[in-house]
């Protein structure tokens, strides 16, 4: 059974959020007279996203845009970190950022091998306007554009990883999900994709360490170049 | 206010499907044994498409994905055109041909120039997978796909044509809605995106004749290589 769809989670394994995030901060930040940590603060923005969409999840929160959910979190970032002076079009310039993300330097040729044999999807909480953007920003080859947000709900939702069988009309072992989040992976695997796992430790910024892949990875490589080279010579049989 | 996004029909406007399809009903047709006017056919089959689609747009059938209604469709025309012979698998393969049709001459030429300055998508009833997999094989380079599946329904039910602005959160007269088909037009105006028109002649076959365009189009040219100079230099204000 070949791999039909390979679906990439987005924000960190594909892009650097961190450095392209603490970045826009900075430039906005100091124009409005604020200095600061901006790499920290970039962290502190995407510490609140996990909690966040956890609560529309399981339930809490009803679904919204993430472009609606981050601003909420960049407010609260706003107001306990002293940012106070950020206008709504400085917050509203901020939220847009994450439409324009800068890719690790494997990405685009990692993507462009594996398209040789595939049909490439993003698999990401991102909205799919966000995300068609961040594609052509980035030079991001995909074939669609397939976002949480089709199924009203984020990751890790079993609905969001059921949407490209569905679409697809196939079963969800053609379907392989490609990340540097081990949770994301495993909760593919549970709705029956196959996982691929590369490690981003610079995800939040230099020095990180990148966790181990989980037992669930069908594959694991250094980056998406190695990875592509892998799922070309080892079809799942 | 820039044109962002230019959507498209796809089946006529950007595809040949009557050809494509008559290939496919010959080929899969004499290897059951049969003889019959195959491109007479193909445009039976076409022929039951609105009917049926309407009838999920006015609420009398629940959503299916299109394939299911294509073969319902080639299900009904293999029992009023004697095509009995064909197995389940025949007709399943005749459905996936709609997922690899031909592309008019200027349809790649045409995208490539609009893609320079505008992101692309197709606004089709075609399902998501059939939209991506057909992008591939015509050479058709979007940069998302938006199915009217996505909508739960079809066109020209208002909500579909909503998705593109909802998803981008633009207002929908930055997004140009291009059809060989006045009526998808019309409904498109009336949600307030820009409309683009092209005559497809042949859409039917040799010999057949385009309607005019209609008064709400605020682009009309002979081909999408000629509708892409004059969107360049013509941005609607």
């Amino acid at each position: 059974m070949d791999i039909e769809v390979v679906a990439f989670d987005v924000f960190g394994t594909l892009v650097d959020w961190h450095t392209s995030i603490a970045e826009a901060l900075a430039r906005v930040g100091r124009r409005a007279g604020i200095e600061a940590d901006w790499p920290e603060l970039a962290n502190a923005w995407r510490a609140l996203y996990h909690p966040t969409l956890n609560r529309v999840v399981e339930g809490g929160l009803p679904f919204q845009p993430l472009d609606v959910l981050h601003r909420t979190m960049l407010d609260q970032v706003a107001d306990e970190h002293g940012l106070g002076a950020l206008t709504d079009a400085d917050r509203d310039e901020l939220v847009l950022a994450w439409h324009r993300l800068a890719p690790w330097p494997d990405s685009g040729p990692g993507l462009t091998a594996l398209r040789e044999r595939h049909y490439l999807s993003p698999l990401s909480n991102g909205g799919l306007g966000l995300l068609t953007r961040l594609a052509r920003f980035a030079g991001l080859p995909f074939d669609c554009i397939v976002s949480a947000e089709l199924a009203r709900s984020y990751k890790p939702d079993p609905r969001v990883y059921q949407l490209i069988p569905g679409y697809f009309g196939i079963p969800p072992s053609r379907v392989l999900m490609v990340a540097c989040h081990p949770d994301d992976l495993v909760a593919a695997a549970a709705q029956g994709l196959r996982t691929g796992y590369i490690p981003r430790p610079a995800e939040w910024g230099p020095g990180g360490a990148a966790p181990p892949p989980p037992a669930e990875a069908d594959y694991a490589a250094d980056d998406l170049i190695a990875l592509a080279a892998q799922v070309a010579v080892g079809e799942i049989g």
